[in-house]
């Protein structure tokens, strides 16, 4: 199929890599001149697309602001794009949101599927993400294509735009709060001589753990914050989630205070590093010092 | 071996019924006579211990009041033992209390594990809790024959009393936050659209998981509380976390919220509930019905 991938940050390029790989004809678009050109070294195609031949248009931008902007913003892709075209939108952003676009698309006669995606970069580029997806049958069909070629796991979540991003929110409040508990854990254990090497060891089998524990908690052991998912995306995830509990009267006490543990990760300069390093709000505060940091 | 298992709660039963399987001679002893006599008819001793005679003492009672009271109390079992037998010491205490125990009981001659206990009751009557230990090799020696009866892991933490201790708080306070955690998201997944049950089915597979969400949860999506482990347990737990914090000048937020979501469910009656009543908490504010509960 002919389909074009805004977005080609490491969630992006990899779903756009694996279309190519699926043998598909895939434009990757971005603000940044240097993926753009890489992904037309590693397979894509080498012009513009032409948007009324395209069958599927993958949108795997930051925010609801950046997909609004995809979409229908000045240089718009929708109003370009031939019926029963599909736009797959993969950002974080509110069920309400997701909604206001899938209504915007159908007038345009455009399917929209809600399709918020887990999994990381590694996953990405493996073709084997995980996709909290809801929209009409329609929308199912004409996506099955990029589903096939980047999704290992595809839940159905609901036959019109909004659960799939309403999940995709209930995962992010766990996965952000199980980051900053394991932070939060791992420091506390060092306070009582608990080694991280030895937190990780132990608590990943006992009754403690979690996905996010197994996962980031090495990179604290290793001292390597190279950033696979860093810590800016959670002052903007939580924030959709406490943007999205505040409009339904709902107190979530404990992913506000993981937020401002990230906040103050990104206070501090580190917004860029992965985000395990939100250990080091607390390391700092208590005195520590972790593994790989200089005496 | 001949040992007696102070506190015939679910955990210690459970740890006293292993001892009985595994051919030894075991004495149950708690403040209520129901489960003493329960043991008694299942296969315990049916007199009363000689403490001289004893090889080992299993102490599972709830706090470390508790404990000092039945190693030293007025009828304090510790200074009847004979020379060489230990005490393995399961409540989850404070690193240096354990430290203090270790020294108190090394004056009578007696070797101390610090030995907290991790699994919940069902492992505990099959013989396959999970230990975090740590005293001389001669406690170790002397507490062998318990640990192989009553666990399936032992994680040999440390040549003293103590570092046991420690990580049973550190994984007690992932465990406490992790099942608030849970609760916040079904509850506020619920505010979207998302069901109990798909939020498990779903989240149980991506990146927001923990082990106390797929331990935990179905109890909320079953709206069964029949108490696996009360709200009870966590005021206590995450207050001991809390008090170790404090005592290291370490802040604990995420564990001071959540303590703080268990003493509110705890205080809306829901005490001796199973500790996913905590969800509870999140409903009533929110104005949701989670299932089982009457319109």
């Amino acid at each position: 199929m002919r389909v074009a991938v805004f977005g080609l940050g490491s969630m992006g390029y990899g779903m756009a890599a694996s279309l190519v790989r699926a043998g598909h004809q895939v434009w990757g678009l971005d603000v940044n001149p240097g993926p753009v050109a890489r992904f037309r070294a590693e397979g894509g195609q080498q012009d513009d697309p032409d948007p009324a031949r395209l069958e599927a248009v993958v949108c795997v931008v930051l925010n609801a602001a950046q997909t609004e902007a995809v979409l229908f913003g000045e240089a718009g892709i929708v109003p370009g794009l031939g019926a029963g075209a599909v736009v797959v939108s993969c950002a974080t952003v509110p069920p309400g949101f997701a909604r206001d676009m899938e209504a915007r698309c159908a007038r345009a006669g455009v399917h929209y599927l809600d399709a918020p995606i887990s999994g990381g970069a590694a996953k990405a580029a493996a073709g084997q993400l995980s996709v909290m997806a809801a929209g009409t049958p329609q929308a199912f069909a004409a996506a099955r294509p990029v589903l096939d070629a980047t999704a290992a796991t595809v839940f159905a979540l609901g036959d019109a735009a909004g659960p799939g991003s309403a999940m995709k929110a209930v995962n992010q409040l766990l996965a952000g709060v199980h980051i900053a508990a394991m932070a939060e854990a791992l420091t506390f254990g060092m306070t009582q001589g608990v080694a991280p090497r030895q937190f990780l060891d132990v608590i990943s089998k006992c009754a403690g753990t979690s996905w996010m524990l197994e996962n980031r908690a090495p990179h604290i052991v290793d001292g390597d914050y190279t950033p696979r998912s860093s810590v800016n995306i959670w002052p903007k995830d939580l924030g959709i989630v406490l943007d999205i509990a505040r409009g339904a009267g709902f107190d979530a006490p404990l992913t506000e205070t993981a937020l401002a543990r990230f906040r103050a990760a990104a206070a501090m300069g580190l917004g860029a590093e992965d985000d395990a390093a939100v250990a080091k709000v607390y390391a700092r505060q208590a005195g520590l010092r972790l593994p790989g940091e200089d005496a």
